[in-house]
């Protein structure tokens, strides 16, 4: 007798996740598969959660996260303090969101090539995903012209700027007609920005700055450099905050009491110095793949804008781009991650490198690749 | 234009949180309202944190936990480590679990009362929900008679020993029925032991001492004093490991990571005999509670085998808990939780007091109650 349920057996395993426990049984590895920065939390945070540890008993703290916290995040954000929910991560934030918005049929857009958790997230929770097919045309970001297009109307879009995989920050005054476009017709625009903060000179904006009815999403995992810290949060419209208290108050209880105490020390100006340093030596890493790939013939990617993902079109060496991602790990050592995880339909053309790495393992990196290519 | 969902709508704020927020504005407030320890971490785990905060990068962990502290919660309960799956906190470890095996619309069982986050969860995950009534004529636990008069057979069913509200330790004999009828009428039995190592004698088992088809809840939280770390864990059957790496892929992405590195020592010698101590404390506050309450005209409570709650009648007294704890704070300071975040039916004729505070606090509750009720 099984118990497995079938919106469960929905959930696909991430390929990366294979390539990613076979890269960590090699010693010569070289890790370019993951957003995971190969730095820790600034020093003040590190040094503030040794004086939590001792001062303080981190039992549960209030649901919607710390008032002090919440401030700071507001700060952050030119927001109010009161529309701030602070959750266990980005991947907290959506599940609480995703319920307190759609109900099960609801229609949702996400861009593809897209972060695959949305889209497993949103079919385990019964929402009906519309794919919108975003490539080099509109530099992998959705328009007005092409939401217009969907009938009917979408409860909610999701907008990723900086974007997984594909590093494209939407150009502003489409940001902006979007968010123009979602109060006109009713759609709530959810806009993912934990990639905010690492940009490489192309301008970025929140979507709040456009309206005050999108909702933002943000974390201290990607610019913050503290990823295994759990804590993210939501910036709402007043009216959805009692219902995330009330649903995360089941959900979650609250966010971890240390990572949320230390956390008050990552918004400082001694931090931010710390943290713009690993900004410039993802900019440095870079600029190495963006000299070396295409000389290798790998220079078909998308407008590297921000974050630090390179999403390059393989389609001229493979259409399997898990099984050419496998054979360059079992040949090289280098793990990156084939495109089928963000998008099921021509990811198989398409892998990602994360240069959220030392500067030394991408040029060793793109040696071994040179190498390796012929 | 409101964005709210239907199902979040059905998703009620505990009444506790009013009657806490209320008790945290007045410096007299004795708060026995929720089950959060008074204590800290134990020492060994506290100076662990700090060892790990200087020598780990603290990145994202494997999904299913590290594998040291997935072998020490294997050891625990006697388990095999492949079946350990470590949660961001309990509340973690059931959204995963009822989006693993239960369907829109499938049935699950709990007892009313009950702990309110079930309800509340399942609620907006969509299950179907069975209320079953248990009383002080089954120490308000389940009994197979009680559910095999469900018709048609649900998919599963929920046991909480020792229980939160009522603090019963089901009967050891029982347990071993229902699991064996769950096994004969392919029924899952879900096992919430997040309270186990506290009890006053009665002697408590996990289902999986009956059958190796249950599903165990743990968590940090209770005996370990931990709340604020949100470190839970599901020891599963090997069919549902896969389906929740995959979903907790997309739903947490990993527990936290300081969380679970300091846990490993949570299990040591050293820290268990400060954890002993701690429910020997409880012990003595509980013994207080049942020598002074009964003379109070409060001594119609559910036996109070284990945990640290005591679910109290007082239907002699009042029809509305909520409005008698509203009172009592008002009066007196003192801060309880009123019957109806556990039971939406009979709640209005119970109170639960929660005596996990220290001995002083147990005995000044106890004076200004004594005086109030004259």
């Amino acid at each position: 007798m099984s118990f497995i349920s079938e919106r469960s057996a929905t959930v696909a395993p991430f390929r990366v996740m294979k390539i990613l426990g076979a890269a960590h049984k090699r010693d010569d590895a070289l890790v370019l598969c993951v957003g995971q920065p190969a730095t820790s939390a600034p020093t003040p945070v590190i040094r503030s959660a040794h004086h939590w540890l001792d001062a303080h008993t981190l039992g549960y703290t209030p649901t919607l996260g710390i008032p002090e916290l919440r401030q700071k995040i507001a700060e952050y954000h030119n927001a109010n303090p009161d529309n701030v929910v602070v959750t266990t991560g980005s991947s907290g934030a959506f599940v609480a969101l995703f319920l307190a918005v759609l109900d099960p049929g609801d229609t949702i857009v996400m861009t593809r090539p897209g972060y695959p958790a949305y889209r497993n997230t949103l079919a385990a929770l019964g929402a009906h995903i519309i794919d919108l097919p975003c490539g080099p045309d509109t530099r992998f970001q959705p328009t007005v012209d092409k939401l217009a297009h969907i009938q009917p109307t979408p409860r909610a879009v999701i907008v990723t700027s900086p974007d997984n995989p594909t590093g494209t920050i939407i150009d502003l005054e489409e940001l902006r007609r979007i968010a123009g476009w979602c109060e006109e017709v009713g759609c709530l625009l959810i806009s993912d920005e934990i990639y905010h903060g690492i940009s490489y000179g192309r301008p970025c904006a929140s979507a709040r700055d456009y309206s005050h009815r999108a909702v933002t999403v943000g974390s201290l995992s990607k610019y913050f450099s503290m990823t295994g810290w759990r804590l993210g949060w939501l910036i709402v419209p007043d009216d959805l905050v009692e219902p995330l208290e009330n649903l995360e108050a089941n959900l979650a209880l609250c966010p971890p009491a240390i990572s949320q105490y230390a956390a008050l020390e990552a918004f400082t100006p001694e931090s931010r110095v710390e943290l713009d340093a690993h900004v410039a030596d993802y900019a440095r890493a870079r600029d190495v793949l963006l000299q070396e790939l295409p000389s290798m013939g790998l220079g078909n990617f998308a407008p590297p804008d921000g974050g630090f993902y390179l999403y390059i079109d393989i389609s001229h060496l493979t259409d399997d781009s898990e099984q050419w991602c496998d054979q360059l790990l079992h040949d090289t050592g280098v793990a990156i991650a084939p495109g089928v995880d963000f998008d099921p339909i021509d990811g198989h053309k398409y892998v990602r490198v994360s240069f959220c790495v030392s500067l030394e393992t991408i040029r060793a990196a793109c040696d071994r690749l040179r190498q390796w290519l012929g």
